[in-house]
C-alpha cells in the first residue's frame, strides 16, 4: 500500500479469483467452473467477423444483444443491462442499492465476491448464517430491512431454492431489493427471470462464461424491472459505459442464435455430474446437491485442504476455501468424462 | 430513478459518450475520435485466434499483455495495471486516491468523465479554469492539496503540455498524486511514461481506443510506480479482476508486436490533421494548436451548434459540446484524407 492509499479502504481486502496457472496444459483444471467445451461455432464466427472492426466504439447501449436476450428470456430490452461479466452488475447493484441505511444481506457462505462487494462500496452487511446442511431457510429473509442478495443456485455448495421459495422472498419484501445471482442456473436449477415480469424489487442476474463456454469474454447481463435497469444503467454510464467491449457483443448474439449447443452442453454436463458424484460416494465422499456445474465434497477420512494439495501435485486443481464451516470441503467443476474419470482415479490412490 | 435507488446519488448525471449511431454507414463519422485505419493485421491474428479458447477465463493479472507493454515503454511488468479502456483506470484513480480530505483537482475544460468519476465517488473536486487561449497554467496546479487529473493533450481542446511542464507540476506535489491522462499522447505531444521511473506520485494512463485502433476491443493501461499499482490493484480486484478479456489481450500484444503499423498510421494522421487546419484556416475558422486526432474550431460567423446541426444533416458527424465558454466550439475528429475533404466540401457549402 502506498503512503497516498485513501484511509477509507484500510480494511478492503480484495477478491481472490482462482487460480489462474501460467501453463494451463500442466493441469486437469477443475477450479473455476469454466466449461469444458469450446464457445457455441456461431459464437466464435460472429466475434472473429467483428474483430476486423474494433477500430470503432463498441455500441454502448448494446443494442442488438439486448435484443437477442430480450427474445430469448421472453423479456423487453428495456428489461435487459449487460456487464462485463456479471460481477460487473452486482458490484452497480452494491453500489445503486446499498448504503449506511439499507445493508446487503447475504449468507454467511455464499460467493465470496459479496463481502468485497460491500467493503468496496463502503456499505454495512448482515450475515445470515445458512443451516447446517448449508441450506438456505427463506423465511429468515423475510423484511430483511436490506438488499438481499442470494446466489442460487448458491455457490460453493451447489444447493438450489425453488422459484416458490424466492418468490416468498420478494413477496416479503415490498421494500427491499431481492437479487439473484443465477449464474449457475442453467445446471438444473429453475431461474426467477419470469418473476422480473411480476416484481419491482427483483433483479436477476446470469452470465455468459459458465454455461455458455465464455468466461474469457467477460459478459452478463441482468433482467429487472425498467425503473432498476434504468438505476444500474447510471452507475455503468458514470463508470465505464463501454463496459462490455464489440467482439464480446458478437459472441453473445452468436451464442444466443445457438441456444441448442448451450442446451446440449448442459445436458451432458448435468450427466456426468450425476456419473461423478455415485463415484464419489463410492469413495466415502460427503456431497451436497448440486444444481451447478461444480460438486462440494468433503471426505470423513482426509481434510479438504490435504486432498486439494494431493490433487494439485497430481495435476488435478481444484478449489479449496480455507473458510469457517466449510474448510473440509472442496468445489470441483464438472469436465468432460475423461477429466473425471482422472479426477476418481487420483482420489482412488490418495484415499 | 427507482425508489430504490441509494439517495448519496442524487446529485449523479451520467457521462454522455459521443453518439453511436445505429446506422453507422449513413455518417462520416467524425464524433468519438477512433482511428479511420483498421487494427493492425497482427492484432487480429492474435484476437481471432483467442476466440476458441474462451471458454477458459482471462488472465486476471494480464501477464504477457503487461510484459509486452513493459518492453515497448521500458519500465518494470510490476509497473504496469491494464484495464477494460484507460475510462476503467482513471475510475480506479479516483476511488483509490480521492476522499474527503483529498479532491480530485482539474481544469475546466477537459476530459468531462472526470467530474463523473468525482461525483461517482463522492469525492470533492476543485476546478482550475483554462486560461483565456484554453492553455493549461502549470503553476496553478503547483502544491495542488489534492489528487491532480491532466488529460496531456487536453479534450477537446487538443493543447499539449511539456514533459517539462509537467515534470514541475510533480515536483511542486510531493505529498499529492499526479495522474496525466495520455489517451491522445501518439500524435505528436510528449510521453511522461520516462517519469513515472523517477516519481513515486506519478501515474500516466494510454489507451489503445485511438493510436492503436482498438476502440471496440477496450484496452487501457496505466505506468506508475509499483506501490501505486498496488493500490489500483486493490481496487481492480475488489470490483471486477478479470477485468480485461482474453481476446482483447491478444488483440493488445498483436498491437504491440506491430508498432511500426501504429507509427505509421499517427503519422499520417497528423499529416491529414495538418492539411485540414490550413483548409479551415481558409474557411475562416479559429482553431487551437492541436496535438491529438481531433481538431478544435470554431467560426466567428456561424455557430457552432449550427456547424455540428447542418453538418449532420449533410452526414457529417462531428462533437459539439454545449458547455461554457467552448459552445461555439466543435472538436473534429481527425480521419482518412477523403473523409476530410467531405468535411471542407461540406463547409464549404454550410458557410
Amino acid at each position: 500500500m502506498s503512503k497516498f492509499f485513501s484511509p477509507k479502504f484500510s480494511r478492503l481486502i480484495p477478491y481472490v479469483p482462482g487460480e489462474q496457472p501460467k501453463d494451463k496444459s500442466r493441469f486437469i483444471k477443475l477450479n473455476t467452473n469454466e466449461s469444458p467445451f469450446p464457445p457455441s461455432p456461431k459464437a466464435q464466427k460472429f466475434a472473429a467477423e467483428a474483430i476486423e472492426k474494433t477500430m470503432l466504439y463498441s455500441d454502448p447501449e448494446c443494442f442488438k444483444l439486448r435484443a437477442a436476450l430480450a427474445d430469448i428470456y421472453g423479456v423487453g430490452a428495456e428489461n435487459v443491462i449487460c456487464g462485463n461479466g456479471s460481477d460487473d452488475i452486482l458490484n452497480f447493484a452494491f453500489s445503486a442499492f446499498c448504503d449506511d441505511k439499507t445493508p446487503a444481506v447475504f449468507a454467511d457462505i455464499t460467493y465470496g465476491f459479496y463481502k468485497v462487494f460491500a467493503e468496496y462500496n463502503r456499505v454495512p452487511y448482515k450475515i445470515i448464517p445458512l443451516k447446517d446442511d448449508f441450506t438456505i431457510e427463506p423465511t429468515e429473509y423475510y423484511n430483511a430491512e436490506g438488499t438481499v442478495f442470494i446466489a442460487n443456485p448458491n455457490a460453493p455448495t451447489g444447493i438450489a431454492l425453488s422459484v416458490g421459495d424466492i418468490e416468498g422472498i420478494i413477496q416479503n419484501n415490498p421494500d427491499n431489493i431481492v437479487v439473484v445471482d443465477e449464474a449457475y442456473v442453467d445446471f438444473g436449477a429453475q431461474s426467477c427471470v419470469p418473476l422480473t415480469k411480476k416484481y419491482d424489487n427483483l433483479i436477476v442476474t446470469q452470465t455468459f462464461s459458465k454455461s455458455r463456454s465464455l468466461a474469457g469474454a467477460r459478459l452478463g447481463f441482468a433482467t429487472a424491472d425498467k425503473e432498476l435497469i434504468t438505476d444500474l444503467n447510471t452507475i455503468r454510464n458514470s463508470t465505464n459505459p463501454y463496459n462490455v467491449n464489440s467482439v464480446t457483443q458478437a459472441a453473445g448474439i452468436g451464442s444466443l442464435e445457438d441456444q441448442e449447443y448451450t442446451i446440449k452442453n448442459c445436458k451432458k454436463i448435468i450427466e456426468t455430474r450425476e456419473k461423478t458424484v455415485e463415484e464419489l460416494k463410492k469413495l466415502g465422499f460427503v456431497l451436497t446437491n448440486s444444481s451447478a456445474n461444480f460438486i462440494f465434497a468433503s471426505h470423513p477420512e482426509k481434510s479438504g485442504e490435504k486432498i486439494y494439495k494431493e490433487l494439485k501435485e497430481r495435476g488435478v486443481l481444484i478449489r479449496h476455501f480455507d473458510a469457517p464451516r466449510i474448510t473440509n470441503y472442496n468445489r470441483i467443476t464438472v469436465g468432460t468424462d475423461e477429466e473425471m474419470k482422472a479426477l476418481i482415479d487420483n482420489l482412488e490412490c490418495i484415499l
